[in-house]
C-alpha cells in the first residue's frame, strides 16, 4: 500500500521543505506554516488528507491506482470510469461543506489528469518524444509520496488584447528562455494560484491555445515548490486581518477561523526544469487541447461549492430559527430556492461525470459540454445563494459589535439582554452564526464562494465560447428545417 | 421476441377499437384517427413505433423486457439500471428534437414503473393482496403487444383548498362506487388526459396523499381505451383551427403540421373494472408513495423538452441566417445562453437517471430529489428560450400574412419582393420558419413546450414541496454549526 | 372646440374612405369594417373615441391644442409640459387596461411629436426649407378633424447585414424614385404597421440613421391611407380563426373577443406625394434624430403594456379565487411579483416622462435614457407576468373544452358537473376566465402583450445600443478614479 | 439666512458634546471624532455639508425652509412639492457618487418629514395634543443650527415571531417605562442606527403598527446623542482594520479610503425626555401611519445606491480599459446591463417623487407604492450590478498582493513587472481600482452596497407585504372580468 499521509504528517511534510520566500503584506514570512493568515489554509488541506483516514467517507476519498494497484487518495487519481469521476464530485461537495472554503486541492489533479492525457497524445502524434512516459513517473512519484500538487496555468497576461508573443514584455506569459541539453530555463509569473505556498510540486501549463509563433510559452512541466528560484507574493484577501486576532473573541469575529483559502503570486525567475520533468516543450498544437482538458474537468470541480452551498443553506435555516422566522412562509420558500439553485449546479456537475468517455491514454474525461455548463452556473447562482442568505440573516449581520464586546463587563450585559431572540439560543451562539454568515457572503469565504467561483477555471465568457463551440447547432437546425418542412 | 409496431400497425391497431365517444369543438366525432386535429397527435405517437425500426436510434428506443427477456419498445420497459433511465431521458431528448411536441408515451411508461413498485409494497406490507401479481401481467400483456397506456392520474379536483373526501360533490376525485365480488364500478373525470384518445389502455392512479377518509379515493387499476362508458371531451389548443386547413398554404401557416400533441377530459361514468384490473383498492397509506414515485419519473421524463429545446435553438440560429444577423455578437451570445440553459436541463435529468436507486420490486427510481430540480428548472427556462427565440426572430414571426398571400397572384410578387432577405433564402422558406416559430412559441408547440412544461407532472410549487422535504437541512445546518463552532 | 369624434363618428369616418386593396389569408378583403378579424381592432380605435367623451377620464383623455387652443383628443396632441407627458403614459395604461391589446393610436401621436420637433430643426439648419411650416398644417388638420395617424417607419429591411443603398434590392427601404416639380413618388414597402388599415393618414418616417449615399432613403411625408396606390397585406395573428366563429361559443372561445390588435405590410406601390405633404427629403443628417426621437417617444408610450398586465394580475387573482387557491402564501407572492414587475414598468415610464425636456420647436420630449430603460424592462417583464399568470392558471387554460361543448347537451352535464370548482363559480365563467388567460398569454393578446413587447419600437438590441451611447460612462468613471484617488 | 454649516464646522460642533459612552473592538473609545474606523464616516457626513458650498450642487444640496424661510440644507428640509421631493433622490445619487458609501444623513431626513405629517394627525384627531407645534420647533432647531438626526426606528426585536407586548423580556422594543409630570422615561435599544454617532439629535419612533397592548411602545420622542445615559456599541464592517493602517500603503489596500459608513447599537438605558421632546406617547393607532410614511421617504432615499451604482460603472469600464478588454463585446453588454439595471432604480425613485401628493401637515408625501417598488429593486439589482463588476474586474481583485508588497524593495520590481497590462496604466494605479472593486462588492462599501440595500428601510418581505397591500387588485380584477366578459 503507498503512503496515505494524515493531517499531521502532511504538516511535518511541509516542514521539511528548503526555505520558502514567501512576501506577505510587505513582509518576507519566517514561518510559513504558523502564520496566522496561512494556517487556516493549510488546516483545510489537512483535512483532505485526514478524512481519508475516516472510515465514513473511504469510498468517496480513497480508490486503487491504475497505475500502481495500491491505495491512493483519491485527489492523486487518474480517473478510470465515469463512477470514478461522480465520486470525484461527491468528494469535493463533502470537502466543501466540511470547511466551507476552498480546499486547494483539486487544481493538482485536474492537471494531472489532463496532462496525462495529452502527452499520450503529443507522443503519439510525434513518434519522438517521451513526455508520456516522463509525466507516468511523475504521477507515481506523487500518489506513492500522497503529495499536492500546485496546478499552475494562469499566467499574468499583461495586455489581454493581444496573445503572448504579441506583448510588449515577452515575459507575460511563462516561457522558455533557454534550452540547455540537460533541460530549459523558464520565465515568468502564474497568478492566482491556489494553495501554491501549501504544495509540494508546481505542475505549469499553457494557459491558452497557441499558434507557432507562441512556440516558446507552449511549455508544460514540473517543479519542487520550494525551489530557490520561485517567490510567493501572498494575495490579500477580505477581512484577512480578523485571522490575526488569535483569542477567543477575535476567533468569532473570524467567522469560521479553522479553514481558509490561498492564493498567491508565483513568479519563477529564471528556473531550470531538468529534462525528466518536462512534459510539453513547443508542441504548441496541444496547448488547446491541453487547456480545454484541464479546464474541463476543473469546471466540473466547483461541485466544490455545492458544498459550500450546504454550508450556506444551513446557516440560513439557523438564522431562522434564531430569530423565530423559521415558520414564515417567505422563508422557507427562499431556503427551497437555494435547495434548487444549489442541487441545480450539483446535477449538472454529476451528469458531466456520468457522461464521462475515455481518452486515449486510458483515463477519463468528464463531458466537456455538461462540465462547462456546471460552470457557468457556479458563476451565477453562489451569487444568488448569498443574496438569500443575507436576505434571511437580516441587517445585524453586517452592524454586529464585536465579540470582544460580548466579553468586556462594561457592555456584556447590554449585549446580553438586547441581541436575545428566542429561548434556548445564545447571544455568544448567534454572533458566531453572524460572523459565519459575514464571512461565507463578504468575508475571507466569500473570496472562494463568489469572486473564485466567477473566475476559476475560466472566466464566464470562457465557458460560453466552448458552449458556442461544443454544441451541434446545426443538428439542431436539421431538426427545425425538418419540422418546418424547409429543404436545405 | 416480442411484438415491435410500426407507426402503420399503430394505426391498424387504433382502428380496430370499438367506436369511442369523442367530442371536440361541441360536436361527436366521427373518425377519430382521421380527423384533422386529431390525425397530427397521432403522427407523433407513430414516430415512436417507427424509430423503434431505426437501426441508428435501436439503442435509445428498444430493449430487452426483464419480465419476459424479449426485445421491446423502452416505452414499455421496466428499468433496470441507471443506465436504463439514462438511455430513456435521451430517447425522450431525441423524439422531443424529432416532433417538436408532446409524444404522449411517457406517462404511461413512467406510470407502469411506479404501479409496478408500489404494487409490491402493499403486498409485502398487507400480506394479503396480489396487486403485484396482477399488474405484472398487465405489464407483460402491454409489452407482448406494444401498446400506448395512457397514465391517468390527475383528477379535476373542485375546490382546491379541500381534500377529495371534503367536496362538495365527491366526485371530483376518481372513487369507487360500488363494490361487487368480481370487480370495482368507478366514477370521476381525470383532467388533461394527454394522448388518451390515442391509446389503447388506461392505466388510472390516485392524484395525491391521501388519508382513511379518502380511502375510496385509494384506487389505481387499468381499463381499455374503449370501455363504452368513458366519454372524452377534447380540449381545444391555440391555434388548433389551423390544422384543418390541409391546403399547402393551410400546411404552412400551421407550423409544423405534422405533429401534434392531445389532451382530453376523460370521464369515467360509472365504468365496471373486473378485479384482475384492480391494483389499488382502499390502501389510502400508499396513495402517497404511487404519486411521488410516478410524479419522480415523470418529472425527469422532461427532458423530452431539452429536443423541442433543440428545434428552437436551431430555429433561432435559422432565423439569424436568413435575416443576415446571424454574426452579431448579442445574437450568438443569446443563442449561447439557449444552449446553456437547454442543457442544464438535460444535466439535472441526467444526474437524476445516474443516480437512480433499486427499488424492492426490481425496478429502478431515478434520484427525487434531482428530479424535481430538473422539473423546476422546466417550468423556468423554457420560457425563457422561447423568449429569446422570439428576439432573434424578429416581429415578423407575428405580423407575417397567411401563405395563402403567397400563393395568391394579386400579392405574391409583392410578398416575394419585400419579404426577401439574403440570396439564396426563399421568402416560402422564411414563412415555414417563421411559422414553426410561432407554432413552438405562441401556437399548439407552445402548448407542450410552454403551460405543459409548467404544470405537467406537478406544478412547479409541488416541485418545491418535494425539494423542501428531500433536502436534509438538518445535516447543512449541523455543516454550518460545526464550521462556526456552536455546540447543539 | 374642434371636432371630437365618437367611436361611431370614427367608424362612420371609415366608410368615408375610398375602397382600399387589403388582402387577408389569400383573399381581397370587401369589407374592411366589418370582417369579423379585422372588426375587434377597430373596436379598439373606437374606445380611443369613447373615453375621450367619458366625464372621468377627460383629464387624460383630452387637453388643449397648443397650435389652436381648442379641446383636442390627447392622441392628436404636441406635448406642451412633464405633466402633458406624465397624463399621455397615464392615459395609455388605462387604455391597454380597458382593452387588453394594443390601441393602435400612439404611433401617430409619437411619430407626430417627432417630425414637429426635427421639422423644425431641419429648417433651422437648412435656412431654404419650410418643412415645419407644412408639417405644423398638417397637425392642425389631424387636430381639426381627430384623425388617426398610422407613424410608418418600420422597413423591411432586406439584408440585416447591410444599409439602405448596399441592397441588392434597392426598394428594400422605402426612397424617393422620383422628383417633381410638385412632389415625390415613392416606393417601397413598411412592415407590422399598426392599425394601418384603421387609419386615415399614414406619417412615413425612416426607420434608421443614414449617411449620404442613403440620400433618396431619407424621406418623410405624408398621405391618406386610402391612396390608390397602397396595397396592404394583413398579418396572421395567433388564434385569429377564433373570431371567425361569432357564435356565443365562438366568442367565448376567443377569449377577450371584443378587442385586438392590427398589423399590416403596406406597400408603396410608386405613390406621388406633393410637395405640401413632404417633410423631409435627403437631409439624410437629420434621419437618426428624427428616429431617435419617435423611438423615444414610442418607447415610453409601452407604458401601455402595463395597462394589460393589470388585467394578467387580476386574471391571476380571479383565477386563484375561482379554484380555491387564493390564499395559498406561494400564490399571493407570485401575484406580489407580477405588481412589483408591472409597476416597475410604469415607474421608468414616469420618470421618463416626469423628466422630459422641451426641445427647440416647443413641444416636450421625454428623457431618451430613462424611455429606453422603460422599454428594456418591457422587453423582459411580461414575459414573466405572462408565464406567472399561467402558473396561476393551472393547466386547465391550455386542454380546456370548447365552449361548444358546454353548450351542446350530450356534454353540458358532464362539463358543468366535472368542472365546477368553488361555490359561486359557473363553470361558464371559468371558461370565460381560461379563454382570456389563453388569449393574453398565447393567443391574439400575446402577440401584443409579448412579440410586440419585445420588437415594438425597437428590438432589445436597439435599446441596449442607446444606453450605452446615453450614458455618461466617462463621468462614472471620474467617480470611481476620485474615490480610488487615482489621478488621470 | 439661516447656518450652512462647512464640514469643518461640523467637525468642530461634534467636538462640543459632551463626552459618549462608545465602545468598538471591547474598548471604550476615548476620540470619537478622530478613531482611525470612525472618522471616514466623519468624512462622508461632512461632505453632505460642504457640498452645500459648492455652486455647482446649490440647487440640489440647498433649499429654502416652509418654516422660516430660510436658505437651508436640504437634509433639513420639510419638502414642499413634487420637484422637491425629485431634487432630494437626485441630491442623494449625486452624494452616493460621490462617496460610494452611505452618507448617514437620510434617515433623519426622511424621519423628520414623517413626523411632521403625522404629529398633526395625531393632534387633529385628538384634539387634546400638541405634539405638532413641540416638533415643529424640533425642526426650526434642527434647521437653524444645521443638525444631523438620527432617525431612530429599528428596534432589537427579540423573537420575530412575537410582538412587541408579548416578548419575554419587555424591553425588546423601546417603551415608556415611568411618565412623569414633566416628562417620561424610556428603555430599550436601537439597532443598526447609522451615523448614530456622528449625529447631534436621535428621534425616536415606533419601528411597526401597534395594538392598545402594545400602547408604551407608541413612542416618538428626540433626545440629543449626548445625553449621559445612552450607550453606543459600534458595529463591525467587513475589513474594517483596512482603516487601522493609515499609512499610504494601508490608504490603497483599504480601498476609498477616505469615506465610510457608521452603524452602532444604541441603549437607552432609562433615559428621561421632557415634555417638550415628546411627539407621540401611547397614540398606538398612528404607530402604523408613521413607520408607513418613514419607510415610504426612506425607501424611495435608496437612490443614492444609484450613486454608488454609478461608481461600480465607473469602477467596470476603468477595470476594463486597465485590462484592454474594454472593446470585448461581452464587456460592453455587461456594462450596458449595469446602466439598465441602476436606471431602473432610479427611474422608479423618481416616479415615486413625481408622484408625491401634499400630507394634511402640508409637506409632501413620495408615492408609497413606487417608493416600495424602487426598494425592491434595491434588494436585488446591486447585488447583479457587484457580480457584473466582479465579472469584469477579473480575479486579481482578491488575490492582489497588499501595496505594500508594491513598496517592497524585494518585491517591487516583481510586481511591477508581473502585474502590468496596458501602456499608461500604472501597478499602483491598477492596485487602487482593483481595491475599490474589492472595496465596493466584499468591503465596507458592501456593506452600504449590498447588505444594507437589502434591509435598510425594511426587508424585502416588508416592501412586498406593501405592494400587495396598495396595489388596487379588486380593481385589476374588474378589468379582466369586463374583458372576459363576466359579469359579478
Amino acid at each position: 500500500m503507498s503512503k496515505l499521509m494524515t493531517g499531521a504528517e502532511y504538516r511535518a511534510s511541509l516542514a521539511t521543505r528548503k526555505p520558502l520566500r514567501v512576501y506577505l503584506n510587505g513582509k518576507r514570512v519566517e514561518d510559513v506554516i504558523n502564520h496566522p493568515i496561512i494556517a487556516p489554509s493549510i488546516n483545510t488541506l489537512a483535512l483532505t488528507y485526514d478524512m481519508a483516514h475516516d472510515a465514513s467517507q473511504a469510498e468517496l476519498m480513497t480508490t486503487t491506482s491504475t497505475l500502481t494497484g495500491k491505495k491512493i487518495n483519491r485527489f492523486s487519481h487518474l480517473h478510470a470510469s465515469p463512477a470514478d469521476l461522480v465520486k470525484k464530485v461527491k468528494m469535493q461537495r463533502m470537502l466543501g461543506g466540511k470547511c466551507g472554503t476552498c480546499f486547494q486541492r483539486c487544481v493538482g489533479m485536474d492537471a494531472m489528469n489532463a496532462t496525462f492525457a495529452t502527452t499520450f497524445d503529443i507522443d503519439k502524434k510525434t513518434g519522438t518524444t517521451q513526455y508520456h512516459e516522463r509525466f507516468r513517473k511523475f504521477v507515481e512519484y506523487v500518489q506513492e509520496n500522497d503529495l499536492i500538487v500546485d496546478g499552475c496555468m494562469t499566467d499574468v497576461k499583461g495586455d489581454r488584447s493581444k496573445s503572448p508573443s504579441e506583448q510588449t514584455d515577452p515575459d507575460m506569459y511563462v516561457r522558455v528562455v533557454e534550452r540547455r541539453p540537460d533541460g530549459i530555463v523558464i520565465r515568468g509569473a502564474k497568478a492566482h494560484q491556489t494553495g501554491a505556498v501549501n504544495s509540494h510540486e508546481h505542475l505549469l501549463m499553457p494557459t491558452c491555445t497557441m499558434r507557432a509563433e507562441d512556440k516558446d510559452y507552449a511549455v508544460c512541466c514540473s517543479v519542487p515548490v520550494d525551489h530557490p528560484k520561485i517567490v510567493y507574493i501572498y494575495g490579500r484577501q477580505s477581512c484577512d486581518e480578523r485571522k490575526m486576532d488569535t483569542s477567543p473573541a477575535g476567533q468569532i469575529d473570524s467567522g469560521a477561523s479553522c479553514f481558509g483559502g490561498q492564493e498567491a503570486l508565483v513568479i519563477f525567475d529564471d528556473v531550470f526544469i531538468p529534462n525528466e520533468n518536462v512534459y510539453m516543450d513547443g508542441e504548441f498544437e496541444f496547448a488547446g487541447l491541453l487547456v480545454e482538458r484541464f479546464a474541463g474537468y476543473h469546471r466540473s470541480s466547483y461541485c466544490c461549492k455545492v458544498g459550500v452551498g450546504d454550508v450556506l443553506i444551513g446557516a440560513a435555516q439557523t438564522a431562522a430559527e434564531y430569530n423565530g422566522a423559521a415558520k414564515a412562509s417567505h422563508i422557507k420558500d427562499k431556503i427551497v430556492e437555494m435547495i434548487h439553485l444549489n442541487e441545480t449546479i450539483m446535477g449538472c456537475g454529476l451528469a458531466a461525470c456520468g457522461e464521462g468517455k475515455q481518452m486515449p491514454a486510458g483515463n477519463y474525461l468528464i463531458d466537456v459540454m455538461l462540465a462547462n455548463i456546471c460552470k457557468q452556473n457556479v458563476t451565477r447562482f453562489p451569487y444568488e445563494l448569498s443574496r438569500l442568505l443575507q436576505d434571511i440573516a437580516g441587517g445585524l449581520m453586517v452592524t454586529l459589535p464585536s465579540a470582544h464586546d460580548l466579553y468586556n463587563p462594561e457592555t456584556a450585559d447590554y449585549l446580553n439582554k438586547y441581541l436575545a431572540t428566542v429561548p434556548g439560543v445564545t447571544v455568544e451562539n448567534r454572533m458566531k452564526l453572524l460572523r459565519l454568515i459575514e464571512n461565507l457572503t463578504l468575508g475571507r469565504a466569500a473570496v472562494g464562494y463568489l469572486t473564485e467561483s466567477m473566475h476559476g477555471a475560466g472566466s464566464p465568457q470562457a465557458q460560453r465560447i466552448m458552449i458556442g463551440r461544443l454544441a451541434d447547432v446545426k443538428a439542431k437546425q436539421k431538426r427545425a428545417k425538418d419540422l418546418a418542412q424547409i429543404k436545405g
